[in-house]
């Protein structure tokens, strides 16, 4: 694996409501998430980062919701986001496309997502050594 | 995107606690992941599936947790497991090795791997049609 990961990727759930809402009818137009995917794109401008939208990352009790990844890193999933936090998306795919290993470093990553971190999925073709 | 995926892999994390139990000195040894680990691996025997051993998957606090993907599939992350769903785990594997789009299907979907989704990830390249 390179030691300097590329094309930092985030993709943003358009669906996402806001933890403890999952009532449709009491929700806003547009979602939470789908705001916070307008604030990513317009962060991004001017960087390398790439937004994607999408409509389901199945963290619904847990959103809004955006995954990242770069070219063979792994992929990171957070959680508990709004607005505010697009800034820090972005700075975080930057650290990731930086980083050795394609791991996301705790130390210098925005706080949220630290305490936002749902969970993390290995690249393809990942084999832990001596598991 | 092929119609049929093949090579399902299952990641188990080793390191996994039961859910709520964060102290490390009050766990046993070998750790419930590393008994979720040994599961899925008999439980994969003659079958197509792989089972990978590794680390972290991030999900602590809702362990233990698996990872499952095809080539080309979207990856699937479940929590609240423990060795009884060794065998869920596989069945879940070899459906989505035969899903279409790569979108392991509701029905039919061993129900632990309904209750204990935790999130599912794009694949590498994944852009949604009108998002």
């Amino acid at each position: 694996m390179a030691a300097t990961m590329q094309s930092p990727v985030i993709y943003v759930c358009i669906t996402c409501r806001h933890q403890g809402n999952q009532d449709a009818a009491a929700e806003t137009e547009p979602r939470p998430g789908a705001l916070l995917a307008a604030a990513a794109e317009r962060a991004a401008v001017g960087t390398e980062v790439t937004v994607r939208r999408l409509r389901c990352l199945a963290n619904c009790s847990r959103g809004p919701s955006a995954a990242m990844r770069c070219n063979g890193s792994w992929t990171y999933l957070f959680g508990g986001l709004d607005e505010q936090c697009a800034s820090a998306l972005i700075e975080g795919a930057r650290l990731l496309a930086g980083a050795a290993e394609g791991i996301l470093p705790w130390r210098g990553r925005p706080e949220i997502l630290k305490r936002g971190l749902i969970a993390r999925v290995p690249p393809i073709g990942f084999e832990e050594v001596d598991a």
